[in-house]
C-alpha cells in the first residue's frame, strides 16, 4: 500500500502530491494514529507551531518529538480540514505548499515542504479563534448606528468614557509596560480582539522612544519589513524612515487604532496574587499613583533589555562627561571635543559617525570583534527576496514574506544565511580589506552566519554599515582595540597603557536580558524564574547551550503564570505580536490553553 | 479594406479587436488624419478627456466635436503608445478595454468601449509628466542618507526649516483655501509633486470642519468610497466613520505626508496681478496679518459653498435661538425645547434626528420636495459593484474603481441611474408609502435618475436616510408642509397661517454656489467672471443649461487665470485633485498647458 502512494505520488504533480499527502495526514490525526502520522515526516524534520497545537511557540525537531507532541495534544486540539490554499510548487526535489487547516477552537494557516522522504518542514500557525473573528473586512465595524435612538451614544462619547473608566472604574484585562512598536502593535492587535487593555510608557508622546535618540539616526531596516499590523505605510514612505518620522508615525497610529495609551506613566513595582490570580502593579501616572490590577502582563519595554553600563576603575574621579549610549544626547553639544566611544556595534558605529559630522575628534575603543555589513549589500542579498519593492511587484505580500520567514526551522536557519554572507564577503571585498587594514577586527559571527544569526542568538556584536564604517577604515574615527583599564581625571587608559584624552565617553556596551526588566520590577526571585530572555541556545558566543528551539521566553507562555515579554525590531513586533494576541485572547475568553512543552530555564540572565 | 478590418474585427475575440482599433487610430492620429480618427468613433460618442489632451476636464461629444479637438490639440499632444494594460472583455455588444498611451509630456490611461460602429466611449486621463513622476514605490525617497557628510540636515531639521521659510523666506507657489478633505488630498498629491504649498484653514486643527459638527454625523458614504490618495483607511476602519474619527484621521494624514498646513489662518482678501502674473493675498495667521504671493490660487472651501441665510420677515424680532444648519451645535442644548428645523434635505433630517433624539419638540417644515434614499439600498444597489468589500473581493482598486466612474459621460449617466433608483424603489415600497402617507412631498429628481444625479447638478435636495426618516415617517418628528411668512417673538408662521411655536428655528437652507467665496474673498467681479461653480447645465431643477458636459468650474482652469475651485465628496477630492495637481504641476515646471475649450459662462452663481 505504501509502496502503491509512494508510486502515485512520484508520477503526479505537486498539488496531488500534497493533497494526498494531507489527506493521509489528517487521516491520521483523526484516528490518533501518532506512529503513523510522525511517520509520514522525513527522519530530519522540523515542525513549527505557532500557538496553533501546542499554546506556545514550539518547533519539533525529529519523528520523536513530532510524535509526543501529537500523543499530548491531539485530543484538545481536535485538528481537521487540511488543504491548499493556493497552488503547490517544486523545486530542487522539495514540494512547497501553503496550507489551511481548522483546529477545535481555532483557524490555521501553514506551510509544508515535502521530500521524497515525507515532510521535511512544517509550519503550523493559528490566526484566529471561531467566534471571535477580528472586525475587518467583510467584518469591519459599521459605524454609524443608523435608525433613532434616544439611548444613542456616539462614537466618541463612548470612546472618552472608555479611556476615562478604563484603569479607575474598570480594570484591564492586559497591561503592556512600554509603548514602543512593541506594545503598540500588540496593542491594536488587543484593541481589534476586543481585550481590554492599557499600554503604559513613562515618555510624554507615542514615538518619544524614537524622538528622544540621536539626531541622524534613521532604520536600519527597510520599509517592507517594517509594516505595523492592519495600516501599511504608504507607498511615498521612505526606505529608511528618519527617527522623528516613525516617531510621528507611530503616534498616528496610536490614535487612529484607538489604543488606550497612557504617556507619563511608570510602573514602580507589579506583584503576582496567586489567590485573585491578578497582578497588582502599581504605577505612576502624571506623578499620581494609582494601583492597576491586569490578569496578564506583558513586558515590552524593549528586547534590548537594560543598559549595561560598565564598572571601570576610575569612573568616579573621571571629570568630563559619560553615559551609556542610550543615555546619549546626540552630537550637537561635543563639536571640537575629545571623544572616546567604547564598543564596536551600532550604536557605537552611529555615535561615532554623527560626532564625526559635527566635528568632534572621535576615537572607538574596539574590546572584541565585531561584525558589520553594508545596508545595501543586506537590502540586496538578505532581505530581496521578501522585503522589496520587487518583492511586492512579484506579488509577495508582507503577511507571505512573514510566514515564509517563520516557516524555516531556526536549526537550520544558519546553512541557509551562511551563503548570503558569503556572497556579501564578495561583493564587498574592498571594504573589508581596508577595514582590517586599519586594525579592525572583524568576524562573520561563529559559523560565518553573519547579521542575522548574531541578532536571533545574541541580539548583539554587529554594525548594518550605513556610513561610519568607512570612517573607521579612512581614520576619520581613531580605532583602537583592547580593553580599557581604568579612568583617569581626563582620560580612558587601556590595559596596554594607552591613553586617550577625553571631554566625553560614551559607554556603548550594549544591554543585558529582558528579564532584567522584571528583576526591576518584579522581582529578583521571579526574574530568576523565568530566565534570560533572546537567543536559541546556540552555542555560540553569548548564546550558551542547550538549544532551545525558539527564541527564550519571547511571545509565549514562561515560567511565571501570566507574565510575557514582547519585543523585537518591526518584523517581529509585527508578526508575533498576532500570537501573543492570541495567546492573550484565548484566556481573556475562557478557551482552554494547555501549554505543550514550556521551556525549561538554564540561564539566569 | 474596410470591409477587410470589419470582417476580421466580427470574428476576431476582443483583444484583437481592440489591439486593431488602438493601431488604427494611433495611425490616424500619428498622419494627423483628423476626419479618419473622428470616423472610427460611433455616430453617437463621447470621449472624456481628464488633462491628457485637453488640458482641460473636457467631454467631446460627437464626430465633431472629436474631430475638432484633435484638430487643435494633436500637434502638441503628439500621442503615441496606445496599448491595453489588461485583456479586453466583451457584453452586450460592447468590447471594453483599458488602456494606457503616451503624450509629449505624459503619461496617460483610459478606458475604451467599442460597439460595432466604432468607439462609443473613450476616456482618456494624464496620471504622471514625464521627467517629474512621484516618488512612490521604486521611486520612493531613500530617508537616511547613507555616508559620511558634514553637512548633512536630518529629515526633521529640514522640515522644521522649510515649515519656517515657507511664505516668509519662500514663497509658496500654490495657496490652498480651505483645509478640509479637498484641500488636504490636493495638498498631499501637490507635496508629492514637489510644488511649494500652503494650506490655510481658520480652524484650530485639521479635521475641526467635522469636529465642529454635531455630534451624531457619520459619514454618509461607506469607507471603500472615502479613501485618500496614497494611503487608505485600514481594514478595521468602520463602513460609516464617525465624524470625529475622520477628523482624527485627516489631523493624522496632515502631518504624515508632512504637508505644510497653516491652522488659526484665515484669507483677508485676494488680488490677482497681471504684471506680475502673482496672487497678492492677506491672512491672519494666528491674529498676525501676513502678505502671500502664490501664483496659483485654489479654492477648497466647501463645494457647498457659502450658508444660504434666507431673509423672513420678522426674524429680527425672534426672540429664541436661530442660526444656520451650518452653525448647529448638535442637540444637546435642547432636550425639551420646541425646535423647528426649516427645510428637508440632508442637514434637515440629521438634525432633526439627533434633536428628537436628545427630546427635543422637533418640526420640520418641508419646502419643496425632496429625494430620499435607504442608506442601505444606496451601498447595495449604488455603489456596491464599485465600492463594497465584494468589490474589492472581485479585484476592484479604489483608482479602477474612479476610472469606472468616470468613465460615463455626463449626458448618459442618468440613464444608468435610473434602473437602480427604480430598483430602490421597489426593495424599499413600504417605506415611501409611510413617508407619503405622513404627508412628505417625495421626488426621484426630474428624470427619476435620483440621488448622486441632484448631486452632481445642483448638490442639493436629497438625505441618504440613516433613521431619521423613519421619525418623520411615524410621526415622531412632527412634519409640515409650506413656505414661511414670517417669524414672530416665539413662532414660526407659514403662508396658511400655520404656528409654530419655536425656542430654536434651525435653517437648513442650503449653500450658495462656490463663486460665492471668490465674491468674498477677491471681488464680485472676479466671481461674476468666473461664474457658477458646480452643475452640469442639465435643464432640470436648480441646474439650468445649456448642457455643459462638466462641472462646471471644478478641478479645471476658469476665466481668471490661475484661479481654481477644488472639492466635492471624498471620491471626488481624492480623484480629481490628481488632475488638479498635475495642471499646477505643469505649469509650476513652465511645460506649456494649451487650454483646449475653456468652458463659458452661463450663470453668475
Amino acid at each position: 500500500m505504501t509502496q502503491t502512494i509512494e508510486q502515485r505520488e512520484k508520477t503526479a504533480g505537486p498539488q496531488a502530491r500534497v493533497d494526498t499527502w494531507l489527506a493521509d495526514f489528517e487521516g491520521a490525526l483523526a484516528a490518533r494514529d501518532v506512529e503513523r502520522a510522525a511517520a509520514m515526516f522525513a527522519t530530519d524534520c522540523y515542525w513549527r507551531d505557532l500557538v496553533s497545537f501546542t499554546w506556545n511557540l514550539k518547533t519539533l525537531e525529529g519523528r520523536d518529538a513530532v510524535a509526543a507532541m501529537l500523543r499530548a495534544t491531539l485530543d484538545e486540539i481536535d485538528p481537521s480540514g487540511f488543504r491548499t490554499s493556493e497552488e503547490p510548487s517544486e523545486g530542487g526535489g522539495v514540494t512547497e505548499a501553503w496550507i489551511e487547516f481548522d483546529t477545535a477552537v481555532g483557524r490555521g494557516r501553514g506551510q509544508l515542504r515535502l521530500k521524497e522522504e515525507g515532510a521535511w518542514t512544517l509550519l503550523t500557525t493559528l490566526y484566529e479563534l471561531k467566534g471571535h473573528e477580528e472586525p475587518r473586512g467583510k467584518g469591519r465595524p459599521r459605524g454609524a448606528e443608523h435608525g433613532a435612538n434616544r439611548e444613542r451614544e456616539t462614537w466618541s462619547e463612548k470612546r472618552v468614557r472608555e479611556a476615562a473608566e478604563l484603569g479607575y472604574a474598570a480594570q484591564p484585562y492586559a497591561l503592556v509596560v512600554g509603548g514602543g512598536q512593541g506594545g503598540i502593535a500588540l496593542g491594536a492587535r488587543l484593541r481589534q480582539l476586543g481585550v481590554p487593555t492599557i499600554i503604559i510608557d513613562k515618555r510624554g508622546r507615542p514615538g518619544d522612544q524614537w524622538r528622544s535618540r540621536y539626531t541622524s539616526l534613521c532604520l536600519h531596516d527597510p520599509v517592507w519589513y517594517d509594516h505595523l499590523p492592519y495600516l501599511k505605510f504608504p507607498e511615498n514612505w521612505p526606505v529608511f524612515a528618519p527617527k522623528d518620522k516613525i516617531a510621528d508615525w507611530l503616534e498616528s497610529y496610536t490614535k487612529i487604532m484607538e489604543l488606550n495609551y497612557w504617556t507619563n506613566t511608570e510602573a514602580t513595582s507589579a506583584r503576582w496574587d496567586e489567590g485573585t490570580r491578578e497582578w497588582t502593579v502599581e504605577v505612576e501616572r502624571d506623578g499620581q499613583p494609582l494601583v492597576l490590577r491586569p490578569k496578564q502582563l506583558i513586558l515590552a519595554t524593549g528586547m534590548a533589555g537594560k543598559p549595561n553600563v560598565p564598572a571601570f576603575p576610575g569612573m568616579d574621579r573621571f571629570r568630563g562627561e559619560q553615559h551609556h549610549s542610550s543615555a546619549h544626547p546626540g552630537p550637537d553639544a561635543y563639536a571640537g571635543k575629545k571623544v572616546v566611544v567604547v564598543g564596536s556595534n551600532n550604536s557605537a558605529f552611529d555615535i561615532c559617525g554623527a560626532l564625526w559630522e559635527k566635528g568632534a575628534d572621535v576615537t572607538m575603543v574596539q574590546r572584541s570583534s565585531s561584525h558589520i555589513v553594508k545596508s545595501d549589500s543586506l537590502m540586496d542579498i538578505g532581505l530581496g527576496a521578501l522585503y522589496s519593492e520587487e518583492a511586492v511587484a512579484s506579488g509577495m505580500t508582507t503577511e507571505k514574506a512573514d510566514m515564509v520567514f517563520a516557516s524555516l526551522p531556526y536549526r537550520i536557519m544558519h546553512e541557509f544565511q551562511i551563503p548570503l554572507y558569503d556572497q556579501m564577503r564578495e561583493r564587498d571585498k574592498d571594504f573589508y580589506d581596508r577595514l582590517e587594514a586599519a586594525g579592525f577586527d572583524h568576524d562573520w559571527g561563529d559559523d560565518g552566519s553573519g547579521l542575522f544569526m548574531k541578532y536571533l542568538r545574541r541580539g548583539s556584536g554587529y554594525y548594518i554599515d550605513v556610513g561610519a564604517a568607512e570612517l573607521v577604515a579612512n581614520g576619520d574615527v581613531r580605532l583602537v582595540g583592547g580593553q580599557v583599564k581604568e579612568l583617569t581625571a581626563d582620560s580612558v587608559v587601556l590595559q596596554d597603557g594607552t591613553t586617550l584624552p577625553a571631554d566625553l565617553v560614551v559607554y556603548a556596551t550594549g544591554y543585558g536580558s529582558m528579564n532584567g526588566w522584571a528583576a526591576d520590577l518584579i522581582s529578583q526571585e521571579v526574574a530568576d524564574r523565568v530566565g534570560k530572555v533572546w537567543g536559541l541556545g546556540s552555542a555560540t558566543t553569548k548564546d550558551p547551550g542547550p538549544w532551545e528551539g525558539e527564541q527564550r521566553n519571547m511571545w509565549k507562555p514562561t515560567q511565571q503564570e501570566s507574565l510575557w515579554f514582547h519585543g523585537g525590531n518591526l518584523h517581529q513586533s509585527r508578526h508575533y505580536s498576532l500570537y501573543l494576541a492570541l495567546q492573550l485572547k484565548a484566556r481573556f475568553e475562557g478557551i482552554p490553553t494547555p501549554v505543550y512543552g514550556l521551556q525549561e530555564v538554564h540561564h539566569l540572565s
